[in-house]
């Protein structure tokens, strides 16, 4: 066992050095250090300048051109970041490191299909899961394109004859639930965006969310779903993911034991010859996902795809593609100056790397964003959480911050409090100007619901940027804490899909600052390895009653007898 | 207008003042200033031994006795904090702090009736809102216990009335669905406790959160509830809380325009004499809060009771609150060394004033636990997001940190990654030996989903604590990441009252370590003066279309006519 994993790691050691090689050799990469970088030191030193008095934000936001100078239009998307801690030099200092850095020239090898997931030999394709131009896109010599468009056309034909009911449950009954099975980067971004468009839910169908191994995720979801008129959407690239298999099997088992045709009511999202491909197994349809989009990256392939046509409407996905689109677009082509996700990333190195801020959140004024910072969290989280650059070099930089977030109003009732008086953390606020919801416009205090909560969007960045004296210093605002605001024009299909291609590109260009790979996660191996050697000794348990986990770690042993003796000892 | 509010925030001050003094005589108080403190200045110290290769984790878990010496079981639950960068000399340090800090003592004050919230001149009593004792509890000499009791009386008389269909909705139909109106702590708790006990929830009543301003939220809430069968239930000590007044008020129309009577659908929880209390309006019914019970603290008082025992039945929302109160009477009467809440809250000042830890996590292995990280993060950063002393000085250590949390194994699939290669942060893993779902036993790899759930739980703590060497860099875990495993027997309602009362602890603990105070919430005032203004212009606008926000800020002006324009201006 050791020898195999041995051997397989060494293996993968050689194909990344051979792809660093490659890599190198196509210019893509930054070699330099960033402290040896001129642009940096430039940086370090003018942070000290922002912290005096004199560079507070409120004294910065008095001039009556701040928002003109320090906020962007583009894609359809407004970026304010006149209440961030930035002043006409720092953003200069900004823009010379973003060109030290190529940032522009490694988003362009990115979309044209080079390898840039460098540790993995593979390329980072998600832009081109919503292309809809002609253009070709190369990948080792292969034009993925065709495929990808055939993957849509097959989620648009699939979706209509389920909405058509032409494609019914085993009993012949429509279908009126989904319950995707998939964790992780399999869910998160249709759950993101399921709740974000779910106005717009209108095929009759329920969707759930049956990501977690805990016993507890499928008994809630077994007990809200007809099983008749369920279609389970399995969704692993390698058809592997522990828990996804582990649920996956116990949904099967779930539809025999009520006499259901599992092969009627399954459907895949996985690798072309998995063991979860159809041509492997007999199951409803299944549809193809490529090494070249990772999974934190996939809610624009077949991954968000499927769940998401099947609930919304192809159209309506194909819609929300679009808009991503837009933004990859603007992100490839908009000047460094005016790029709006560029520029996001450069204040988020800004507030992290210079300003010391290790934290990071998303506050949308908009509810149906609600699972946008968990979404985000992952995507940026598992990207940037790394220490080790693309040469290999350990970096001396703190890369990734900690990124949360609930909406607001509601956040302000819950942790404003510390945002305002306690340690300052960095914001995203995130609003937009029309609803989804017209028809109420009762008033309170002569405003509708939708003003108030516009009112509490417009003063809280303005809050924390300015402070308040008082005499009494429980009452004291030191103010000078920062935010951006992101405006939408509204809550559609587009919108979502170019928030979430802003915050993509943000995470990668960030990730090429700092010269690391933004599209591995080796982090996650260590505990799925020793988990699986627990796993082992509960499976010999299992069998042998009798099985005692001695030789095991003394803390481990503990807990695996709590387990199995199924109560707590009194010490 | 300026006036007014001076005047009130004078008499405000002038109150704290004589509170303070009070409270000083009582000897409840730590004037101290930290860095003063000799057990302080050990620990600073202490701190850079504990920063050695010798004091990595890999090498304190080595002691076969570790877990035995640096665990405890108190209240059915079991602390496991061998996972921490201490060592013995490190906890006598910290005890000794909590000795010079009182912690004891002052908490003791706090369930005694002592006015410990002294800015706000006020008791903090939710230790009695769940005891079941027969011991009065003083405030301003009378005791408060007779009106708890009756409280919980009504409810539990008003829930079994529904259940029984003795009360029914204005056309005489029996209530299914039940809406929360409230924000911030008026319904987190509820949330989270309606969440982790859904699988009992067998009364026939499904609950929906109405708490954000946002239309979108009232949107989608409508399009779930039947208005027949739907109870309203207003949360609001005071009854002016914009939001949830916003909300109320649109509730009310709603159901008017389709001919229901709200005097026969709305409820409220509110303090005696409010403009919510029954006595002023025509609603159902309603139930008193008490000033000396905070919103974040007050999930065991009719804030959670109402909706709870509605959903779950009065006897299981009891069982919660004996749960609370067995974890209230170990913490007051615990010695100091096995004391969970108190030594869980010096590890919480270990990590973050003297390992430098700015956040933590709350991962619970247990997914019905899935709201318990949201409210858990409003209790501790509303409480502990100050800057400022009970003497009013300004603090110079840093307080709360920041926290958030989703459950495990998601969360191995999300920002995992960072937790291992990134940024570190302190993890509290919570899991249950025995799921609320037994009946699913269905093997994968030889163990079942819940198996498999544990042997995740398992083994991440360990990984983070060890980490593991690797040729390859981008494969190399540095290890030394601290960890608490908190476990429950089970999840029954009493383990819900045991967590939630352990973290209320833990909070209050902390804040009596750095002397402040833990039970008011100024931070929140500026937002809330400044979206005042902001309103009083859209409903300026809203009258007169010719308003046009001459005057105020250019940053929010803009954003003012961005809405009222419908669209945003390219630049």
């Amino acid at each position: 066992m050791l020898v195999k994993y041995w051997m397989k790691y060494t293996v993968f050691y050689l194909k990344q050095y051979h792809a660093q090689k490659v890599f190198n050799n196509e210019d893509c990469m930054n070699s330099q250090k960033l402290h040896d970088i001129f642009a940096w030191q430039k940086l370090l030193r003018h942070a000290k300048i922002m912290d005096s008095p004199e560079k507070h934000l409120r004294n910065l936001i008095k001039d009556k051109d701040r928002l003109e100078k320090f906020s962007l239009y583009g894609a359809d998307i407004f970026y304010d970041f006149s209440r961030q801690r930035v002043d006409e030099k720092c953003m200069d200092l900004l823009f010379e490191l973003a060109e030290t850095r190529q940032l522009k020239h490694r988003f362009k090898c990115m979309t044209d299909g080079e390898k840039v997931n460098i540790t993995e030999n593979r390329a980072a394709l998600h832009t081109a899961s919503r292309s809809f131009s002609d253009e070709s896109v190369f990948v080792d010599n292969i034009d993925v394109m065709p495929e990808i468009r055939k993957v849509r056309d097959d989620i648009k034909e699939f979706a209509s004859k389920v909405h058509e009911k032409k494609i019914t449950g085993s009993t012949g009954k429509p279908f009126n639930h989904v319950v995707v099975i998939g964790i992780g980067g399999s869910y998160l971004g249709s759950e993101f965006v399921s709740n974000a468009l779910y106005a717009y839910a209108d095929k009759g169908i329920q969707i759930h969310y049956l990501s977690n191994v805990d016993i507890h995720n499928f008994g809630r979801v077994a007990s809200c779903i007809d099983p008749e008129t369920t279609i389970w959407i399995v969704i692993s690239k390698s058809y592997t993911t522990a828990e996804t298999m582990a649920n996956a099997n116990l949904a099967v088992s779930f539809m025999k034991d009520r006499g259901l045709d599992p092969a009627k009511h399954f459907v895949t999202v996985t690798s072309k010859g998995s063991p979860g491909d159809s041509s492997c197994g007999s199951i409803l349809r299944s549809f193809h996902m490529f090494d070249f989009i990772g999974g934190r990256y996939s809610v624009t392939s077949a991954v968000g795809g499927v769940p998401l046509s099947l609930v919304l409407g192809y159209d309506r996905f194909e819609r929300f593609l679009k808009g991503a689109e837009e933004m990859d677009n603007h992100a490839k082509s908009a000047p460094l100056h005016e790029n709006l996700p560029l520029v996001a990333a450069m204040i988020g190195i800004w507030n992290n790397n210079f300003m010391g801020y290790q934290h990071q959140a998303i506050i949308p004024y908009a509810s149906p964003l609600h699972r946008l910072a968990p979404h985000i969290q992952q995507l940026y989280m598992e990207s940037n959480g790394k220490s080790v650059t693309d040469d290999g070099d350990i970096l001396d930089e703190h890369t990734g911050v900690i990124l949360f977030g609930e909406p607001g109003t509601n956040a302000q009732h819950s942790f404003f409090q510390l945002a305002h008086q306690g340690r300052a953390f960095p914001i995203d606020f995130i609003g937009a100007i029309r609803p989804q919801y017209e028809q109420y416009d009762c008033k309170s205090k002569g405003v509708t619901n939708y003003q108030e909560l516009w009112a509490n969007f417009i003063a809280q960045p303005m809050a924390l940027a300015v402070g308040k004296k008082d005499k009494d210093r429980a009452k004291r605002f030191s103010g000078n804490r920062p935010s951006s605001t992101i405006l939408l024009n509204d809550l559609s299909p587009e919108s979502m899909g170019r928030i979430l291609a802003f915050y993509e590109a943000k995470t990668v260009f960030e990730a090429f600052v700092w010269g690391i790979n933004p599209f591995d996660q080796f982090g996650v191996e260590l505990g799925k390895t020793m988990a699986s050697g627990i796993r082992n000794e509960i499976a010999k348990k299992n069998e042998k009653s009798s099985h005692s986990f001695e030789g095991i770690n003394p803390i481990a042993k503990f807990y695996l007898d709590a387990l199995f003796s199924g109560k707590l000892k009194q010490k």
